[in-house]
């Protein structure tokens, strides 16, 4: 998962209509009840997918699954040999599990390497700090930037003290707040810094618990801005920094950083489908993203999301459905680097826009569900809603304001009903982008939970008699 | 905090009666009505204490006074310059405190260095693992080790599977059951793999918690049994291996490790009072470890049990108050290579057991007390048990079985009643022997709460009129 903007920040998402078609989703005659009426239906499904996945045969396989991926191939940085890996062993995973129209989409994606890298403290005393090198950064020369340490907690510090700033370290000991709010210093801490004369930046880890953990992400240059080198640091370090700042302490920092940015890599986004037997052309979409970043496992972020999409098609399949739409899987590829593979997705697919019921994403783990995040129109949610209490049985039927994933925006801001699975967001910061996420953090019955909803909503949707109807 | 072997194992401690002296501590003919009445006048004694550490001007003194120490001087090894650093500071901290018969004992300990290290899995893919060697273990040859892994879980395993283990890595993915039962692989796994003619061994930390951290800590070699260099891997890393190992992979790890042991190096207890008006040559010992391991700050174990102990003399003196027995201090050194300072200061204190009231020590974390640990008589259980009363205005009253403490358990087992601050192990063992062990974890309103307690108790036990009774 790498921005999160919506769920938290409060932006308010207006439907975009595109000029061209007019949405033809809403001219159901049918009453409220009726809907009703058929979602009730669907409970002996629901109770066939909730026991096949929690106590049946299928159980814990989503974590078996992702599990040997994950141990064989490691994290899955964009552009990386071990990426490439994964989306060929995907490929053909999903080929010997029997799914349909399964084809790989070539996209061009970012191709960054942190190298060795390295951060001494060298005062007020010799200290070996933990970083991790940001995604896009560029690296320092080959004997480090040795400079002292202007050190702020907000971009208005910053601001207010620019004078301060040229020729040192910036470093960033913002508080955590939210992830939406505080990862912009992860994101812009380096442009800011870098237009006041900074020689690099270290940003405190964006994380809501640590163990002297760094959690790296992407961060983004900006035109007619130097670009500076940029890392995270460890929420112990940036406390301890600002500790010896308020003793009137002067820190001297030297920083080394490999960091290179390499020519676009071929990559793919990769897609399985149940074909649909009324209404083929039409599409239910379920996704994760099988990239991650390049320490520890990319097991939560997103493997899990991953591979619970693939299980909601594998369930589908063992029960021997058949939706009357066609159900989608799409594993993105370069998410963590601002959504590339989906981007590119949109762009080539948007012209059936009108064709997709509802866009699902799981990016925010795949621990014991809360509910169901989603975005669309009133009557939509009524639906999704009636839906969502065929999970009684496992306890998950809450529906939540704001479906969001980095590689779903494109879709819910152009209009489409969005959905995404919303489980503890204290215990994914804990572990995000860093060499914790890794299968130590998944559990098997709670992946089981996780797969069962997921499955439930995208099969009773791609199901329905109509598509869901937008605003 | 070392080893733990009391709390947990279910270990009976039989109070050891010394040939040479006649223990008179339960000539008393007062009714324990009496006692409690004496108790309950320090109600107000109490409450003053508690209101100055809590709520006045004492307030988050400990924790500054850490922090400014563990800023300043980092981790603080046994042998290290920086331990050296920490004692002359605190040595002059206390002489600047006012305290009394400010005095460093000196006592060799162990100097022992981790060097540059590293752990590369090569099979069956390439994996930088994060390791930290054991306190005493050798290194490796510069080359490194290059064996294949045989990993087992328990001590059993290793017997049973003997045969397969000679020329290999023996990794010991044991579960974490409690800290007293796990720390055995960390202190005796090297030794029991080299006895079945392993080359080296990796010990899943011993944690509570894990984001990829490695725990480190004290191990021990065996005369006659080859010395093989041990390190600690993450909680990660073990269960990656183990699932990898179920799925029929062959392991191969390069581990290279450049420990060396030292001669041994000067090194002092630190040693404050405040002496007895009535009984000067009765004391009541409070005491934490002044020393740590290489990593972390070291703020938690045992900053907060050395700061604690010195807060609770401070307050006194701040209160103006003067218990009739000694109050003693003890900032002990190389508690972590097992109560090196402590079992010196036992050897040339010991002739004085009889004098000895209570001795305490603070080494399970200076969160939110659940209470204290005691081990003592059934009476001197419940005088204190009265004094634990008066702490009932910031609600820690209980008493628990089981004093303890590394540096004290030479004087518990002796006979004399032994006291030990008890909180949130989960916490505490998250944490332990980590890079994560800074002032990150510590909070300063927890501490003033740990202190308050500390002191209370130290003082009424220390003014009461007769001893704590033994048994």
């Amino acid at each position: 998962m790498k921005f999160l903007l919506f769920i938290f920040a409060g932006v308010h998402l207006l439907p975009l209509n595109s000029g061209k078609a007019t949405y033809r989703h809403d001219n159901s005659q049918r009453t409220f009840q009726e809907i009703k009426d058929e979602i009730a239906h669907y409970g002996d499904v629901a109770k066939a997918i909730i026991n096949l996945a929690v106590y049946g045969k299928a159980q814990n396989r989503s974590y078996e699954r992702l599990a040997l991926l994950v141990d064989t191939v490691g994290p899955r940085l964009s552009g990386s040999k071990s990426l490439e890996k994964a989306i060929q062993i995907m490929y053909q995973n999903l080929k010997e599990d029997g799914l349909e129209n399964v084809h790989l989409e070539p996209v061009k994606i970012p191709h960054w390497e942190r190298g060795e890298e390295s951060a001494m403290m060298l005062e007020p005393r010799m200290h070996k700090m933990a970083i991790l090198g940001l995604g896009s950064s560029i690296g320092t020369p080959p004997e480090g930037i040795t400079a002292e340490v202007l050190l702020v907690t907000s971009f208005n510090e910053l601001q207010r003290r620019a004078s301060e700033a040229r020729g040192k370290i910036v470093v960033y000991n913002q508080p955590y707040t939210n992830y939406s709010r505080t990862v912009q210093y992860r994101v812009k801490g380096a442009v800011e810094a870098a237009k006041v004369g900074a020689l690099a930046s270290l940003i405190r880890s964006v994380a809501s618990f640590s163990i002297y953990s760094p959690h790296t992400g992407v961060q983004e240059y900006q035109d007619g801005v130097p670009k500076i080198p940029t890392a995270c640091i460890t929420v112990e370090d940036a406390e301890m920094m600002s500790r010896m700042v308020s003793r009137g302490s002067r820190i001297i920092i030297q920083l080394k950083m490999g960091a290179k940015n390499y020519p676009d890599a071929n990559s793919f986004n990769t897609v399985a489908e149940i074909v649909g037997s009324k209404y083929p052309d039409q599409v239910v979409l379920v996704s994760g993203h099988l990239d991650s970043w390049d320490v520890g496992q990319g097991a939560m972020d997103d493997g899990g999301g991953a591979f619970i999409s693939w299980e909601a098609l594998s369930l589908i399949k063992d029960l021997g459905l058949r939706p009357k739409r066609t159900l989608r899987l799409v594993l993105w590829t370069a998410e963590e680097q601002g959504g590339i593979g989906a981007s590119q997705y949109y762009q080539l697919h948007k012209v059936n826009i009108s064709k997709y019921s509802l866009v699902m994403e799981s990016d925010l783990g795949t621990f014991i569900p809360s509910g169901l995040q989603f975005t669309g129109s009133e009557k939509a949610r009524a639906i999704i809603k009636e839906v969502m209490s065929l999970l009684q049985p496992i306890n998950v039927t809450q529906v939540f304001s704001a479906g969001e994933g980095t590689d779903i925006n494109f879709w819910i801001q152009a209009g489409v009903p969005g959905a995404s699975l919303l489980d503890d967001l204290y215990k994914y910061f804990s572990f995000h982008h860093s060499n914790g996420d890794t299968m130590t953090v998944m559990d098997p019955k709670q992946m089981n939970i996780a797969a069962a909803l997921w499955t439930v909503v995208s099969y009773v949707v791609a199901d329905m008699e109509e598509m869901l109807p937008r605003s």
